[in-house]
């Protein structure tokens, strides 16, 4: 800090503070994302499509599971008349609705919704999603997004036409009116947008089959450019319900947890621990007050910093039990075999699915399945399919959690060839699920699951688990095609050794059928 | 659309739009950003301390430079004492300072700065960096920002204390007063923050290392925690001065140009292509408007959206210009070559400028260099060096477009090993470095580029320039060292041919050297 600086004087300065000062200015985060639209799943006209059904399918899901209701989902995508690169997609559903006085902001405000704040398994998390597709569509094509949505058949349908305001992130309703609407409850979404329609890996075609894998609950109905394809439900019950949880102590942050106190409705510090963090009993909470040198009783809003910062690190040194993984929803090894079974077919499946585990506080559950053999190529490098809390995952798979943990799994040990720095080469389709309140995607596009170090070990237990199942699968092939070509020598040259035989000592026929029966089951166990 | 949905009853429905309703919520940008701030390269204690500096020296090399000032910057980082993983990052410039007025939000807000509404070739770009490292500073420490700022030694320097209140991402301005500084002016910047620091690969150390490779100009003094390193620097000038440039009309989407339209200064239509975009002439502007049926003097904010649809089709179907280039800043394959050779032992050396090119209608521009043999290892996969706008990007290798880029390269074309999938092998350094007006980032933690086409055509093109250099020098390597083989079994043999000969037909010693002599020479030319 002592260093002399060996400046320009001022003088020489070509531009100056004052200047510059005038450039600065107040970015909003509808500005801020529309420029970085890629961040959002907007990269390119063909994702669009896609990045677009996934937001509204991920909401429905949601919606209806929450309500308790079994899922049925329109996806209908239409080409714009006499318009290049131009769609109009549809989403419709037969979940609970969207009150009315929040229809605009949920689909018109970034940064809006009912899953940031709390701590439960859910497929959306962010809210930006399906208002980014509607900016998205704005931007594109300038068209309005149009919502229908009705909550109870004694209340009419509500019809919405609205824009996002980019400068203040804030919803402009063009129109809106009670219509009618021949269903009792739901929600139904058009947008209007430039994108590319194609088939093939990460389409929405693609990514609808993969909903369907580990949804098998829900109905789908979709309506694509070309034909319909229909995802009947093959479970006729919902999966068990995600129970949100508290913060766990150990995943809060010094920060965080000056903002709680400020902010909790307890009256007392060992209260505000109980109420507000999972797994604090009144004994753990006195331990807690105790380490820090903090009374029981203290009122939260008073505690000064030195005092956070104690009870920071008595919580990092008191014993508390994980957080609960009830809230976790695993697909379950049964179901992840079925739902492969259905899609890809192979020789060989084998699924796992893990303890549930916690990094940063919160709890996540990995899964892993494998199919082997049968129609899948031989020659390339094992497919990957990535989820999260049950979504299929498409795009950026290098940069995704469980592309690093296939990557770093030794596949040479379960019998797959596998080069330095890449996936391994076989005829395998791998899939990686992880459940978890809290998935910590690397974009707001939610691409890829980020690499915290407790997931990866996971995925790698998961993957080494369902590997040695492969390699035992794999083994034994081998080992049985090896007795085959054993087997088809025996039966190639028996017949010769017989008839040499038959000549040399002049067996009869019957005799030369005896002798060959003995000898083919003396040499077939010698195989053994 | 016509589908009947096979729907559950209203009384099945297990809680409603209006108990869902009570859930839904603003999110501050902040909030997210503090949730998420893995996003922002804030995901462990060691990558913090990497980022927080990146992001200072990011501002302080892009301000002095701005001012045209030769950047001399100091960072220095030290543990504090008597906490464990907590360190105090001072970085201090002597760049042209900030306006007293402008401080508290260019620290203290998310998304506030001048970079984001210009298209300019810099360093920063979001007006995130700076203020998301004071934010992770304040989550994990609870302590506030500390900032000095003097932008003429005719005014004293300002001292300012801040946090962000995250609800309303707003700064909180704790202290402020004027103060006494040795400097005439310059910014200096104080963060506590809960960190790790290791020396190696992506360390702070690394990164200071590379920012020099590719910022000659720059004179860095570093006093990490247990040592100081000194990059002089190694160029007394500064590099060209970046221009800013208007948006180019190809890159301008549909929403984009009505909101433009909406916002214009410029009082008619074809002003308004004149004056808002690059490239558009007069003539240019008319032929615009013809092809969209409009007049030249129309008001830009009385145009409806079918007219804009028109205006933005006539856009895509006139030959305009592409944008100009002079402001892109490359750094040039002999500053290329001279940044690798300082820091990378090697026996060959190669680089190559592309020309510019465009993506989105924005101008960018790639840059590759090779170094090969010495003292890189052999046997690993060949290491790639990032740089954005002259930024080492240090994480996300394999989220990036230049991985992508050598991934797909064939490099067996050029004599190195490549299995199917992954990078090639050999002793191999490859530096990638893209300049741009706007580097569109996978994240907000500017880690990785993204794969936009044309981006990837640009670096495999540089690439393939590259290693076809690469290609000629291995080959001719191998050549010499198989005729260095060759010319080793001459030499061991000849004498004892000499002496056989010697025997048979009992030549003299001297006439055995001259035999040997010539047959040498004769075997030798015959390896040409």
């Amino acid at each position: 800090m002592q260093t002399k600086l060996d400046i320009g004087k001022s003088s020489n300065i070509k531009t100056n503070a004052e200047n510059m000062a005038k450039h600065h200015k107040e970015i909003s985060v509808s500005e801020f994302f529309l420029k970085n639209r890629h961040l959002l799943g907007f990269d390119n006209p063909r994702k669009a499509l896609l990045t677009t059904v996934k937001e509204a399918v991920d909401n429905s899901l949601d919606a209806a599971e929450e309500a308790g209701i079994l899922p049925v989902i329109i996806v209908n995508m239409t080409a714009v008349k006499d318009a290049v690169d131009r769609y109009t997609i549809l989403i419709e559903d037969n979940g609970p609705g969207i009150v009315k006085a929040n229809v605009p902001r949920v689909f018109g405000k970034l940064l809006y919704g009912s899953k940031f704040h709390r701590l439960k398994c859910s497929r959306g998390q962010q809210g930006i999603g399906i208002s980014s597709a509607g900016m998205y569509g704005q931007l594109t094509t300038g068209k309005a997004v149009r919502v229908w949505s009705r909550i109870d058949k004694n209340k009419p349908a509500e019809y919405f036409e609205l824009v996002i305001d980019t400068k203040s992130n804030e919803p402009q309703v063009l129109k809106q009116e009670s219509v009618e609407w021949d269903k009792d409850h739901g929600t139904k979404v058009i947008i209007e947008l430039e994108g590319k329609y194609l088939k093939g890996r990460q389409s929405v075609d693609d990514y609808l089959k993969q909903v369907a894998i580990a949804n098998p609950h829900a109905h789908i109905i979709y309506d694509s450019p070309l034909e319909r394809l229909e995802f009947p439900a093959i479970v006729k019950q919902l999966p068990k319900e995600p129970k949100e949880i508290k913060p766990h102590p150990y995943g809060v942050e010094l920060g965080i947890l000056m903002k709680m106190l400020k902010d909790t409705k307890a009256r007392n510090l060992a209260g505000f621990l109980k109420s507000d963090f999972c797994r604090v009993s009144s004994k753990v909470a006195k331990e807690i007050c105790d380490k820090a040198k903090l009374y029981v009783n203290a009122r939260p809003s008073r505690i000064a910093l030195q005092e956070v910062d104690a009870l920071y690190r008595a919580i990092q040194e008191t014993k508390i039990m994980s957080p609960p993984t009830d809230c976790l929803v695993p697909i379950g090894e049964d179901i992840l075999v079925k739902g492969l079974k259905k899609e890809i077919s192979a020789d060989f499946y084998a699924a796992v699915t893990r303890p549930p585990s916690v990094y940063r506080g919160n709890p996540f559950q990995i899964e892993v399945s494998i199919a082997y053999g049968g129609d899948i190529p031989a020659d390339n490098l094992v497919k990957i399919l990535r989820f999260a809390n049950r979504v299929p995952l498409l795009y950026q798979q290098s940069a995704c959690a469980s592309y690093n943990a296939v990557l770093n799994t030794a596949w040479r040990n379960y019998n797959l060839s596998q080069s330095k720095g890449a996936l391994p080469i076989g005829p395998v389709v791998i899939m990686v699920h992880m459940s978890s309140v809290w998935v910590p995607f690397t974009s707001e596009a939610k691409e890829a699951i980020a690499s915290y170090p407790e997931i990866i070990k996971e995925m790698k237990l998961a993957l080494q688990e369902c590997g040695r199942k492969l390699g035992l699968h794999i083994r034994s092939v081998k080992k049985s095609q090896q007795e085959a070509k054993k087997k088809g020598y025996i039966e190639k040259y028996l017949p010769h050794i017989g008839i040499g035989l038959k000549e040399i000592l002049g067996f009869s026929d019957k005799d030369e059928a005896k002798l060959l029966e003995t000898l083919k089951d003396v040499l077939e166990r010698s195989r053994q």
